[in-house]
This record gives C-alpha cells, sequence and structure tokens, in this order.
C-alpha cells in the first residue's frame, strides 16, 4: 500500500476508483486544408459563442466563480482574437481549431511578456484555447471524464469552470497535483461537500481505475480499499438544532454567502444565520456603482430570510485586483498590499462606502434580521475608529472589523474599544502573516491553516475578545473543518461561518465535544512545530482518529 | 507660524530657506518643424547616450540605487524609442524634443495598459523622458535647482536618480509630499546624513525662500527661524567608541551596506562590523550567475576590513520583482509575496544557494572576521532547519536567519531552536504585519516604524532571545532612528544595524540612556494608541524634546 500525502482542503472520507482529468488538448494540426474556407472560418465564431454561453452558464450554478468564469467568457469571445483566426483560416488555409490555436497562443506570449498580473491570466487564456479548440474538433472538454459510476478524480489542476461542472452525483473525492487550501478549486469542493486533498505530490501518477481511500481531513490518498469509507457520494445534509458544544456552551453556526441565490442553500443547510455576506459581486462586472435603492433591496432580501439572526454585511473589498470602470484605475506593483478594501474607501473614494453604509442602514431598518457591518482590510485601531464613526452615523447599531492583517491581530483589545464585534479572516490573515500568496500552489504548506503561528494570531484575538466580552467570530476557510472548528472555538471563537455544505459536520463534531476539550485542543495543536503535527495532536484531544 | 507634519525619515533638526525643486518638464511644442532634418533627428541619439551616461555615473555613487538607475540607463538608450522619435523627425518635421516627448508618452500609455508591474514604471519613464527632453532643449534637468546658497528642498517626490545627485554641501534638509519611510529617497536621506520628513502635505505650497525649521525626528516643518537649529549641512562624523548605554550595556553598531565600494564609508564612520551584507548586486544586472571564486573573493575582501568584528552575509534575496536571466521566469499576482529570498532557493533553484554558501565558506575559512551568515524571507522554523543543515555543511558555524515575515516573530523562540541568532528586517515586517506595500505614499502611515503593532511584533522576537540566550539584532531602517534605536534595546535588540551615516548619532543617545530608560520606552511606546503618541512617549522616557 502507497500513501501520498497532501493537505485536507475538503472533510470525509470515501472510497473509490480513479479517473483521471484528461489532460489540456493537444496541438490540433496544421492541415489538411479546408476545402471551403469561408465556412471553416465562419465555425469559429459558432464555436465561440457556445463556449461563451456554456461558461456562462456554469457560473450561474455558483457565484463564488462567476467573476472569473465571465472572464473566460468574454475571453472566448474577444472579437481580436476571432477575427485574426478568421483570417488565419481565409488567408492561410488552416483548419478552424489550428488558427484559434496559434492565435491564442501568440496571444499568450504577449501577455507572458507583459508580465506581472496579465502573465497571470496566461492559465486563463489556455483553458478557454482549449475549450475553443475541443468545440472545434468536437471532442471532449477539459472536465469530461466520460465515467459513469462513481469515482475519484485525480487531476494535475482544475479550473473553477471544471469544478462546478463536476457531477455531485459521481464525483467521490478530489486529488489534485497543485493547488492550495484558499484556492478556488479548494472553497468550490467545500461548498459541494466533495472531500478533497490538494497539493498532492504523486497524484498524477494513480493508474486509472486504481481503489483509493482519500482522507479530507488528514489530507491523504491511500491505495487499497477502506471498508469504513463510503463508496457513494454524499447527499447535502442539514444542520442539526443550533451549534453548541457537548457541555451546552452556544456556538452560532452561519454561512458564508455571495449572492441573493446562495441564500436558499444557506437556509436549507440550517444555517443559523449570515456571518460573512460578501457584496463584491453586486459591484463586479458593471459599467456604473449600484444605486443605493438597488443595494438596499438586495440586501433586505438577503436579511429577510434570517429573521431574529445575525447577518453581518461586508462593506466592498476590492482593489487593485479586481477594477471596475466607475472607480480609478490602481498601479500597484502588489495590489494584495495596495489600497484595498476599506483603504480604497478611505484615501480614493469616501463617497461608495457612504452610500454603500446608507443603503445598509435602509435595509437593516426595514428587516427583522440582527443586521450588523464590518469593514474589510483594517490594520489599526484608527481605521476602525474611522469605519464606525461613519456605519453608526447611518443608524448601524452593531459594528465590526475583519481581523484579516496580522497588525490587526496583534491590536484586537484596541480594535474592540471602537468596534461591537471582530471578525477573523483565516485566509487573508494567513497570507499575510506567512507572506505567502494565497493561491499559490508552491507556498500552500505556509497557507495550511494548522499553521500553529496563525493558530496564535487567532489566539490573540479570542483573548482579546474574552477580555472586553465582545464577540469573535471567524469567517476564513479554516471555521470549514470540523476539527480545526473546534480548536477556533477553544482559541475564543464565539461564532464560526462557513459554507452552508459543511454546517451539518461541523455541527456535529462541536456537539460531542467541551469547551475543555476544545481549549486542550487548541493548546496542544499551538505548540506544535509544524501543522501536521497541530493537526494530529488536536485530533487526539479531541477523540478522532490520527 | 504654520507647522506641517510628515513622517521624520531621517533624524536631525536644521533651519534653512526653501527651494522647490522645479516640476516635471513642461510639454514640448510641436515647432516649428527643424531646417535639417536629418541633423535635428541624430540629436536623438547623442541625448540619450548623454542622459545614460549620467545615469550610470550617479548609479556608482551610490549602489543602493545602483539597479533602478541602470534600468533608466537603458531606457534612455531603447533602440525601438530612439528609432520612432527620430522617424518622428524625418517623416513628421517635428523638433527631437517633441518627437521624444510623443514616442515616450505612447510608450507610457501601453506600459498603463498593461496594469500591474509594466504600469508601475511608467513613472520611471516620466523621469527617463524629462531627461531626455532637457538634454534636446538645453534646459535644466529636473534636479538642478540653481541655489548656491544652503537650502532645504521641497518636492512632491525625489526619484532615487535626483537624490544621489543632491549636493551635500548645500542641501540642509529635504521635505516631500509623498514618499514613505521605507521609500529609496528616505533610505538615501539616511544614508547621506541629510534630515528629511515624507510623506508631508503641504510641502509644496511653502513659498520659495521661506525660512523654516525642519525636524526630521518629530517629521515637522515649521515656518520661522529656530536659532538652536544648524543652517549649514551636516558634516559626517565617526561614532565616538563602542556602543553601549550609559550603564555599559554593550550594544554592537553595525554597518547596512551593498558592496565592496560601501566599505570605506562603513570602516570611516566606525562601525563595529557589518549587520547586513545584502549580495543582491553581485546577482543582478548580468548574463550569468557569478562564480564561486568571484563571490568568494567579494566577500573575503569585505570581511577582511573587519578582523575580530561580526560580519553577516545575507544570502540572495530576490523573486518575481527582480529577475536575471539565468532563472527561470517567475509568473506573480504579488511579487512580495511570491518566491523569494530562501523559497526561490527551496522552491526553484536550490544550487544557487548551495553555491553561495559554498564562497561564504570558503571566505569564512580565510579571514579574520567572524564571518556568518543569515537567510532572507524565512517564515517557520522547518525553513531554519532547512538552511541552517546545508550553512553548516559548507561549514558556516554561526548561522541565523532573518525576521521579516510575521509568521517567523511569532515563532521565534522555535527559530532559535535552528539557528544561532536572529535579525529583525524591520522595513519588510512591517509591510507584511500591516499588508502595506512599503513603497507606497498612500499607505505611509501604515508603514511608520513606531506602529505599536511593530514594536509588539519586535518584543515578541526580542523575548524568545533572551529567553534562549541569543543575540537578536535589527537590521532594518528603524535602527537609525535614534529614539527608536533606544526603543529597540529595550525590547531586547542586542545589536543595531544601519546605514553607516547615522551610526555616530545613535551612539550618541545610547550613551546617554541606560538600559531600564530603554525598557521603560520601549514599554510606553508600545503602549500606545499610535505611532505619533509611542513617539511622545517613548521621548518623554527617554528625556529627548517632546
Amino acid at each position: 500500500m502507497t500513501i501520498l500525502h497532501g493537505i485536507g482542503v475538503s472533510p470525509g472520507a470515501v472510497c473509490g476508483r480513479v479517473v483521471r482529468l484528461p489532460d489540456r488538448a493537444t496541438e490540433p494540426p496544421a492541415g489538411p486544408p479546408p476545402d471551403d474556407r469561408e465556412a471553416e472560418a465562419a465555425r469559429i465564431a459558432a464555436a465561440a459563442a457556445a463556449v461563451a454561453a456554456e461558461l456562462r452558464a456554469r457560473a450561474s450554478c455558483h457565484p463564488d466563480v462567476q467573476p472569473i468564469l465571465e472572464a473566460a467568457a468574454m475571453m472566448a469571445e474577444d472579437p481580436a482574437l476571432r477575427q485574426e483566426a478568421e483570417r488565419l483560416v481565409r488567408e492561410h488555409g488552416l483548419p478552424a481549431a489550428r488558427a484559434v490555436w496559434e492565435t491564442a497562443n501568440r496571444y499568450r506570449e504577449q501577455l507572458v511578456a507583459a508580465g506581472g498580473y496579465l502573465a497571470a491570466r496566461a492559465i486563463d487564456l489556455d483553458d478557454v484555447r482549449d475549450r475553443l479548440v475541443a468545440a472545434l474538433l468536437g471532442s471532449a472538454g477539459p472536465d469530461d471524464s466520460g465515467a459513469e459510476q462513481p469515482y475519484i478524480l485525480a487531476a494535475r489542476d482544475i479550473g473553477p469552470a471544471d469544478t462546478v461542472a463536476l457531477r455531485r452525483d459521481l464525483v467521490l473525492g478530489i486529488v489534485i497535483e497543485q493547488g492550495s487550501p484558499t484556492s478556488h478549486t479548494a472553497i468550490l469542493a467545500r461548498a459541494l461537500g466533495i472531500p478533497a486533498v490538494v497539493a498532492c505530490s504523486g497524484a498524477l501518477d494513480l493508474p486509472e481505475g486504481e481503489l483509493v481511500t482519500l482522507d479530507g481531513d488528514a489530507g491523504t490518498v491511500a491505495t487499497g480499499p477502506d471498508l469504513a469509507a463510503p463508496s457513494t457520494p454524499r447527499r447535502p445534509r442539514r444542520l442539526v438544532g443550533p451549534g453548541r458544544t457537548a457541555d451546552g456552551v452556544r456556538i452560532p453556526l452561519l454561512a458564508n454567502l455571495d449572492t441573493l441565490e446562495e441564500v436558499e442553500h444557506a437556509v436549507a443547510a440550517g444555517a443559523e444565520g449570515v456571518g460573512l455576506l460578501r457584496t463584491e459581486l453586486l459591484f463586479l462586472h458593471r459599467g456604473t456603482e449600484p444605486g443605493v435603492a438597488e443595494q438596499a433591496a438586495t440586501y433586505l432580501a438577503i436579511a429577510d430570510r434570517f429573521p431574529g439572526r445575525p447577518v453581518v454585511i461586508r462593506t466592498l473589498d476590492i482593489g487593485a485586483d479586481k477594477q471596475v470602470p466607475y472607480l480609478p484605475e490602481l498601479e500597484e506593483p502588489n495590489p494584495a498590499l495596495g489600497l484595498r478594501g476599506l483603504r480604497l474607501a478611505r484615501e480614493v473614494r469616501p463617497e461608495l462606502l457612504d452610500r454603500q453604509l446608507e443603503a445598509i442602514g435602509r435595509a437593516a431598518a426595514r428587516t427583522e434580521a440582527d443586521l450588523r457591518v464590518m469593514a474589510p482590510m483594517v490594520a489599526v485601531p484608527e481605521e476602525a475608529a474611522w469605519f464606525a464613526a461613519r456605519a453608526r452615523a447611518y443608524g448601524l447599531r452593531t459594528v465590526g472589523v475583519m481581523v484579516e492583517v496580522p497588525a490587526a491581530a496583534l491590536a484586537a483589545g484596541r480594535l474592540l474599544r471602537e468596534v461591537d464585534f471582530v471578525s477573523i479572516g483565516t485566509n487573508d490573515l494567513a497570507q499575510y502573516a506567512f507572506a505567502a500568496e494565497r493561491t499559490s500552489g508552491r507556498l500552500a504548506r505556509l497557507n495550511d491553516p494548522w499553521q500553529p503561528a496563525l493558530l496564535e494570531l487567532i489566539r490573540l484575538v479570542g483573548e482579546a475578545g474574552t477580555a472586553a466580552g465582545r464577540p469573535v467570530g471567524v469567517c476564513g476557510e479554516a471555521a470549514a473543518d470540523p476539527a480545526l472548528a473546534a480548536v477556533l472555538v477553544g482559541l475564543g471563537a464565539t461564532s464560526l461561518s462557513m459554507a452552508p455544505a459543511v454546517l451539518p459536520e461541523v455541527g456535529d463534531l462541536l456537539a460531542r465535544v467541551t469547551l475543555d476539550q476544545c481549549r486542550a485542543a487548541a493548546e496542544a495543536a499551538r505548540a506544535a512545530a509544524d501543522p501536521q503535527e497541530a493537526r494530529a495532536r488536536a485530533s487526539a484531544v479531541l477523540g478522532l482518529g490520527p
């Protein structure tokens, strides 16, 4: 038996046969020349329309990836790309697939030569190119495994478009060689409730059809069967009763949401409220800023699904990595370290924040939900005070800030003098604390939420919350790992917010452990030398398997 | 009397009259057409050569900016830019200055449209354009004030090329509207010993010829004279005796160096050794990696100037922001959070590190200096262990790591089980702890080294060092601020390393205060709400002015 080790990013153990995602499209041949060049050229526009429509249809399935898939759809329909490919067919007699291939690769070179952010978009173009080529050749797309029995998917990496297209009735688990705990693939796997292991070296060497057991908690893939692990896909479950520990300590279990459409999933999963409502999708991919009335209507519609429950709206968090036409263009060498979140509001466009706060204030006045607001990218107490004053001026009674910048964790006590609560965003907090890009597969080991130094920062916030008698939520992906959820409670978290699909599992575990066990697990994990040891120690204290 | 407030980045108070740096070149006229188009076109190549030569001459004055000025020189000589401008003269009859202006602006648009890193280079192109235009018009360059009496320079911002060209016998002090404590201008002002205030709103409104008092410690510029403040430029001084507090606690005062050429400044200033020898300049701007013998010879020549003294060599710290032809091209959305420093060695090219360690090992075997080595960008104990094992395999006895990633500060105790010492890089530590680009003027308030959360991180490292009985150096720019230097000692720093020019001033202050005063100042600063309060409280405890 061999065991491959990666990073578990979506919990659960499953047993099944390996199906490998076909590798990317191979280079289409440069001949033979088409008989009717005009007809062949006309196929390109049709293929582009079909690929774009398919990407847009998938985008509607999961709003987490909507901006990404929308951008890919626009790339597929790019008129310059299409016209140049048509020209190659008409003037040089290339087959359409070959013409698209060559044109896209020339674009790709330009992107790579431009460096920086543009170069990182080359991988998106590759995906679009492969879809166009597959459409023109009539071959299977990059994500069509053709399997009809439940299977465990092995791949080098899976793009968001492929992940959302996975059939939940067939895919038991996912193992990929690349990726990181905060990559889109990982977030989506959790949202879909599919156990997953990323950054798993050797995944591509697993033979097709091999029987393996994948453990999304331990981050392992072992060859051979495990009779205890299910071999049929998991069905969505519902959170049983409110979140509480075995000794009765209440820990509200809340949902992370992006859009109105997602609310029903959260309600169906039994979420006790919304711990993080991101508002970026309201603002992206449009020519003008959404008006106060439009915003207020959206916020109100979401809040009204949770009467008497907390619904925490995070104000806009965009920066140089996600630009919109109605804001000045930012030029920054490192957008993640630049004018994003609250900084954009303070330094560039305070009236944008004012209008959003006005809209949230209007919704708060009309809903029966306990509507709260919080600001992203706060680093120092003075910023928290600035935000709180503005939010309160719009009638908002419960005001908080995200703790996702290490300095904010270190100053949590002072932040809590300015605001009513804090909410820890573990993904960005890890990115900054380890100075490691959260989407980088090569630095995934640093972004592991079990890193002891990250737990130490969370402990500082938890202690400050306890001392101040104020709530400390966790709304990063870390809350979606049941063992880690218990550790977070032990570190002082008073509520946890996560993808709706994982709420039942986290609720189950919390109901089985006492607060003292959570604290002991936290202490054991924090004192560990590395993430593996932290997880093993905490699991032992919590009575979970090794 | 009006007082402008900014951030003091180079200490000392001076009194003098304001001279404003002329604004950028204005748009040259599109006519009249030259009589002899060929002769006019030929002037462009001559101007490009002159501007490039001038930039290279300045580069040799200060190695801190050599890579930047070398890149600017290459831009000035870019054949595509020259040929296009020549074409505009020949075919459209534009004057040469206008042709260069239009061509450079078209390039600029392309850079900005490319976004990301390339867009950030637009400001460099502007500087090159203005120099070329000035050369062709025979007008003064952007940095020629024409003043003949000592003066205080006021400007929007000053590029590295302008800063190195400042006449130390004329420039009393510098105040700029933009910039940040870790910008090149700030670093150079400290290195040149010129008091400076950055991020100072209103600096451009100071009337030319106004008498002002600039305080580089307090970060203020007040209109009106201060008889106590000198009105002649400061002369370089020499550190008096070894660094120690008034009660005799030894704090070695060391130099930060980039190259062999800088060593003499450090020796002349009385440095007790080298706390940070950066090695990037050995590796940048060349087609092939420097050989082991070449590296060893350079390290040995530097070390031999400090027999019996510590000389700490930092291994190569480059990443996607500084690429070299002999390493694979990296494409990262945020280079500062990517594969840089030790990560590049671990993930991409370990043999590059091995050859550098072999060279350092050879120098260590031959010198009488106490040669030490340390790794940049270490985040977790496991990386420190990996580096230490490699370094020791090359015979290096004293091995350390930089603490510049917040997670490393939080794990300092564990790091010190793996290595013999740590050295805190306050510039990057602040950048990551506050998630704020260190070169951003708009986020300069977050990169202030007096930020209490930064002091808290430094305290954690100092405590870990005391507990382990191992040295904790500080080699960031924070050590160059005398009052802050005392606070760093109070937080547990056992040595300080800085630009040679500021060693005497830091030595003077340390000799006047006891360790208990340093500790009390540290405690007062750490408990402050913001950087201004931290500085004021510490200064009061240390018996310095308000």
